[in-house]
């Protein structure tokens, strides 16, 4: 998790963020903002728990980065094979516990899962928001993909969402977005 | 917390570990190995919360090594400053609740604590193990510290302990230790 690295730079634009980092800061963020939640259903602790493993698969799939179309085609089938790799290592029970977290994680269904998922997605957005919109730059991202991305956000935690607009008109007016 | 590095290294060997990571890591373990804890009253939701905030204060206070005799004379004077400094940022009512974790964490005197602790202890143990016990030899480290630094987890992950006994042995055989 530590050697896994993605595409969005630390807040000081010194480097690449790895999943270690990056998962601790979505464990904290989820913490910090828990009041935040629209839904009174959010368990905070689970939400915090899926935090800490929802990239685990990414040690044997590595990272596919959220705007490559082309890496999503088979990102579910490299995933599900890493996690039965990956989850083997464990107990049975506890086993099932971990991966039943990351799968729910994934589905986007839950209370739970739908504010984990939107703050994985708002903690990227916020990265690139000090960093010159590193990822979109690099990848010429238009603002209709970015909001698209974000609109977990705008409905899980609406709190964020005149902050989002804001970064997003500003990097429109800069000519990046 | 990102860039604040530490002594340890990662488990490649390849560089230093930061606080984010080393956060992450403690939060993952703790979690992972909660069935392990030697008192029944650990609430594994409050230790991962100990976890991803136990070194925040290090954002201003710099990280002390734990065999840094000198560091130690003033690091509670500076992490208490680092303290005042870093919860001023957040809302009364959660600067206490984290404030709270935090001085709770560091006096190790309730179960939470003694179990988060170990795992803290616990965790650079195991990159020194992996990384030919690259702070041991960095520092000349003997033995006895080791076992005094390794205590709390004898008492509190007692299953951890012939693991430790083991690793402690193959160093001193080794000559490293």
């Amino acid at each position: 998790m530590k050697s896994v690295y993605r595409q969005t730079l630390i807040m000081d634009g010194s480097r690449r963020e790895n999943d270690a980092e990056h998962s601790w800061h979505l464990a904290l963020m989820a913490l910090t903002l828990s009041e935040y939640a629209a839904s009174d259903k959010v368990d905070i602790n689970r939400v915090i728990e899926m935090a800490l493993l929802h990239d685990l698969v990414e040690v044997y799939a590595g990272d596919t980065f959220c705007y490559d179309a082309k890496g999503y085609l088979d990102k579910d089938e490299r995933e599900r094979l890493a996690a039965d790799k990956l989850f083997a290592l464990l107990p049975k029970e506890q086993a099932a516990e971990f991966r039943g977290l990351w799968e729910e994680f994934d589905k986007m269904e839950t209370p739970d899962s739908l504010y984990a998922s939107a703050i994985d997605r708002f903690q990227p957005f916020l990265c690139n928001s000090k960093t010159g919109g590193h990822t979109w730059v690099l990848h010429k991202i238009k603002a209709e993909q970015v909001y698209k991305r974000m609109e977990p956000v705008r409905t899980t935690i609406p709190a964020l969402w005149s902050f989002i607009e804001d970064v997003i008109a500003e990097y429109k007016a800069k000519g990046v977005l």
